[in-house]
């Protein structure tokens, strides 16, 4: 017989959006799923996000500005933070705003034992007339969908917590710097917060999402970037989670960081595979611009084969390149075999990086199996620092994003 | 030029068992790597842990036992907890034993968002005549020291840290049921504390050890398992993180673990390759013994190449075997292919997953391309629910676990 611990399996059915759980799965190894009818007898509706319930608790003690010379990526907090519970009884609970502040949890809480923590991070700008504007949160909002799902953490409604979002940064909006390249870094976050050791879904969660102000990577022009590929660690594989924004993809990966920077790299680029597919730079996704072998110019990007996160400068990127229609677009694999080859040949014209953070980071040389290979950056400018196509990437992408473009993708925060 | 923020890293040398680190490395992805000659310049020996300094802040309202037929697996905890913080000036300082409570971090704390958390699991037994017992701690010991740098979190000196391990278990020595079966589930932890968005090494770290008391498994006999093979999802790949306990390799897996369950299996058989290679049940180790295909009996697990967590139980049942001399002991390569083919020729002889949940947990079915396929348990008696082969390992483990056998790894706590 199995002990009482290994009996308790109830599933409650979520409302429309969320998914069905085993709210308490553990030993998982050894239970005998019972599946005690409660598919139907407790199936009842789950509360959704709701921005309407928001509370606002305002802080009494609002903190300085720090100048914007001084800020330092991911240091500096705005007043305000915003805070939703969820349990599986009840489902999402009133979100509140409140003052910065802490998360007490207890030890046993299950995101400090078994990674249930997901994220994203977005910005929030300033553009020349006052305005707040925020650059396609939409697509935010559904990969944090995708990556809560993948963790079977809680599901939500992506419209009612954007229109949450927007209430807190409204509310904290003198820490978004006025000035062009400066911006406000948001990052919504879910962490499973059970008091459980057993593995399994977790029955509580909460959400959060923090502010910070944040400047320019580049603060006069680029900085092209030198990398460590990297054959020995992987970051992704199939049927992992490599496509998901979750916690567990970020740790691992930094032995490799600084495996990279103790040899003089900026960065390493993920391969993958046994023919060294090119698969992300770093915490970006991977772009090459070359003459293929048909002569046509053509920009490469590793397609999304559940490997690669699906930026959301990624795939403006995209956009913009398919509808300026001027060179090939191919979302394809792209092996190390074929950019070495394009550069020895002189096919290769750029490569770069692509995130939120820096929206594009020209590449200028690779280490690859003992040898550097050099990327070329402008061949009409020697002093430059970016290539061409980098560079109109960055700068319509900027103009976008401070309203200078217009265009569907900057939403202004009313 | 780079942001303020890129041009931060500083390297510090840790002492001879911790390793060098960059203490500050984001954004890594473009950060201009100045080794600013810290590395010599700021040299200094970091602390390392000192049972010595222990400090015991007992607590003055100690809660009732839960009587053992309650027990949760991991839902109780006993009145104290273990902390050690650490940082990248001082390295670790001071333990402390207090009474268990809430741990109190910042939102933006690094744990929550880029799973900086490994930990591990022992338990102490308490035997017939009231000594307290450990089994093999110093594997688990070596085990966290190795998972920890995985993940560049600090490392520290093993012996010292068990040391402080025991004096916890010692104060808290009531929370060990007497009953046979019964033991204190031992749950060591480190989290990276550091409060930043920046993806790097953290510079602030807490090590905590909680304690739970928990049942058996099994309170009568064995409960054989039902396996769903997953070919879908993986759980670890070569280059990854599958040999570390790291809190990212756990809630990936639960969204398999509710996909068997919902199909009316106990767990989920992982699967690796092309080839379907055997590699873990559910989060145990995985044995199968069998006739081969020279007609020789033999124990086969598959090999510790990066993939599979070096078990402390699977490590000791391979001991074991090995010293009985009475089968072939193997770690290699096992694919489903094998496994099928050896049932359906009659050849298989048992199977079953180990860890320290459960000891052992023999298997009796596994779900694979569409088929059930049986795996035998005792061919003498069609009543019992483990084959010979794994019930000998149970018992004779569960007897050194609590000192009716004496043998080294069973370690008294004085």
């Amino acid at each position: 017989m199995l002990s009482s611990a290994s009996k308790r399996i109830c599933l409650s059915i979520r409302s429309r959006i969320l998914l069905p759980r085993a709210a308490t799965i553990y030993p998982a190894i050894f239970q005998q799923t019972l599946f005690q009818s409660t598919l139907t007898n407790n199936a009842k509706q789950l509360a959704d996000i709701d921005h309407g319930k928001i509370r606002i608790q305002r802080s009494e003690n609002l903190k300085s500005l720090v100048p914007i010379k001084d800020l330092i990526f991911g240091r500096t907090f705005a007043d305000h933070m915003l805070e939703i519970e969820w349990n599986a009884n009840q489902g999402w609970l009133d979100p509140i705003i409140k003052p910065y502040g802490k998360i007490s949890l207890e030890p046993s809480a299950m995101v400090f034992h078994y990674s249930f923590e997901c994220f994203e991070g977005l910005k929030a700008y300033k553009d020349k007339d006052g305005n707040i504007r925020l650059f396609r949160p939409d697509m935010n909002m559904k990969r944090f969908k995708k990556s809560a799902t993948r963790l079977t953490l809680p599901d939500f409604n992506g419209d009612e917590l954007l229109k949450c979002l927007k209430k807190l940064i409204r509310l904290d909006e003198r820490w978004i710097p006025a000035e062009r390249g400066y911006s406000l870094y948001i990052r919504p976050a879910i962490i499973g917060t059970q008091e459980s050791l057993g593995v399994g879904a977790t029955t509580r969660a909460l959400l959060f999402i923090i502010c910070s102000p944040v400047g320019p990577y580049y603060k006069t022009g680029f900085d092209a970037v030198r990398l460590l590929a990297t054959t020995d660690k992987v970051r992704a594989w199939p049927g992992g989670t490599g496509d998901a924004k979750i916690g567990g993809n970020y740790a691992p990966c930094v032995q490799t960081q600084i495996e990279a920077a103790k040899r003089g790299y900026h960065q390493n680029l993920w391969l993958f595979g046994a023919e060294d597919e090119i698969t992300e730079v770093g915490t970006m996704n991977c772009f090459v611009l070359l003459k293929n072998e048909q002569g046509e110019t053509e920009l490469v990007t590793p397609p999304l084969n559940g490997t690669i996160l699906a930026g959301v400068t990624r795939d403006s990127i995209l956009s913009l390149a398919r509808s300026w229609n001027e060179f090939k677009v191919s979302e394809r694999k792209i092996t190390m075999l074929e950019v070495v080859k394009a550069q020895e040949e002189g096919r290769l014209l750029e490569m770069f990086g692509a995130g939120t953070a820096c929206i594009v980071s020209p590449i200028k040389e690779i280490h690859y199996h003992g040898r550097d290979f050099s990327i070329p950056l402008d061949p009409n400018d020697p002093s430059s620092n970016a290539g061409p196509a980098t560079k109109r990437f960055a700068d319509v992408l900027v103009g976008i994003q401070y309203g200078e473009i217009p265009h569907e993708w900057s939403v202004v925060v009313p």
